[in-house]
């Protein structure tokens, strides 16, 4: 048995539920490794060997300690859960799907932990949001994105199914940390020669609300606006 | 923390994955009260204190003991973990919403187990298919319907948000099971002027995939037709 854990929803995330709602120390408990985003939607998380990191909006990377610091939006899962060994030679994120693809995984839940050398890498971050909290779209204007050439890291992310599109953001989520722990964050598109990792299978998608958040209780979900939404706000990843 | 437990996805039985695919006895070990179908689409399952009950499609009731049957569809959780004694003066199903509307529960999953008395009950049953597996909307052309009045007995069922629409079916999915186990099945309609019970509301929603399903696998999702399809195949509940 191998279980996906997520916290919060996107389709809360566009209904400005952006506010912390479980703890890192939470977080942890169901997983050492995983991607997210801080209290106000405040940059990107990446969680690797049970380390956490936070690119802020400035594109810098810090190693957080304080497990006590909150995440509005969060998915993890424990490294061991890893059920096949893979070998990427695909470079690009339009051909990460071949890894869905080739083992008819459309209608499952994966993830991968994939390292090696990247020719190109190009990464975004957002900055803070305060209260009242703003739009994810109009966050989406005012992120930034970073680009590196010649970097060695690993990818980490997540593979949903379309059905689950505003739950989660559909098809794949990839955050990236370098190995220097210097550069990293949200992914929209890499080129490599080579990746090799695991492929993770998930049976359980566990899904957690934060039932007692009055935000996330109160917050109205736009059925009609969330495809387009969720287009807007995660960006291609090409 | 209360956990609601789903095996499998409506989506997958709109793609005519109707084959069981888990055993009773596994859909044991995450709850003694539920709702759900037996391979084949046949007919309504009924998990009451930890026992299980079968509503054919002639609309016989029998009690399931062979825990090596198995259920393509199904959504169980502990009664023990009921948060809340609810009593609500409500009458039907359309009332039914109240109980989440008053709470704003919308964007929470949560389950009722109410006793009473009932002037009027409708439910409905479907025949067991077989392969190659007819589509949701065919089978709903001959399933029957059976009514009562004056008979007590517990409503079991679910609420998922309209978010979760097409992974289960939003709104309240619902099964009656009579007190004396000779009457059952998937609820269209009650009249009832007191329920008594519990009402429990997950943090946690745990989606099991039968990953290792062909059938499941390889369904195609139909997106498009996934809003209408559901609304033809659940029937109005009022």
């Amino acid at each position: 048995m191998s279980t996906v854990y997520q916290h919060s929803t996107l389709a809360a995330l566009m209904g400005k539920v952006l506010g912390g709602s479980a703890t890192l120390a939470e977080l942890k408990e169901h997983g050492d490794t995983g991607i997210g985003t801080f209290d106000g939607l405040d940059g990107e998380m990446i969680m690797a060997n049970g380390e956490v990191y936070y690119m802020d909006g400035e594109g810098t990377i810090h190693h957080v300690t304080d497990m006590a610091k909150t995440v509005p939006f969060a998915t993890v899962h424990h490294a061991s859960d890893s059920s096949e060994k893979v070998k990427f030679s695909a470079g690009n994120m339009k051909e990460m799907v071949s890894l869905i693809d080739d083992r008819e995984l459309e209608n499952t839940f994966s993830g991968v932990i994939l390292q090696g050398s990247f020719a190109y890498m190009k990464v975004r971050s957002a900055p803070k949001s305060e209260r009242p909290y703003p739009s994810l779209s109009e966050i989406t204007k005012t992120q930034r994105e970073f680009e590196e050439t010649n970097i060695s890291g690993t990818l980490i992310g997540y593979y949903s199914p379309e059905l689950y599109q505003g739950t989660v953001a559909a098809g794949w989520h990839v955050h990236f940390l370098s190995d220097d722990r210097t550069f990293g964050g949200h992914v929209l598109g890499f080129d490599a020669d080579k990746l090799e990792g695991d492929l993770t299978i998930f049976d359980n998608y566990e899904l957690h609300l934060p039932i007692d958040n009055k935000e996330f209780r109160e917050h109205h979900v736009d059925m009609d606006g969330l495809k387009e939404g969720v287009a807007a706000a995660e960006g291609s990843q090409d």
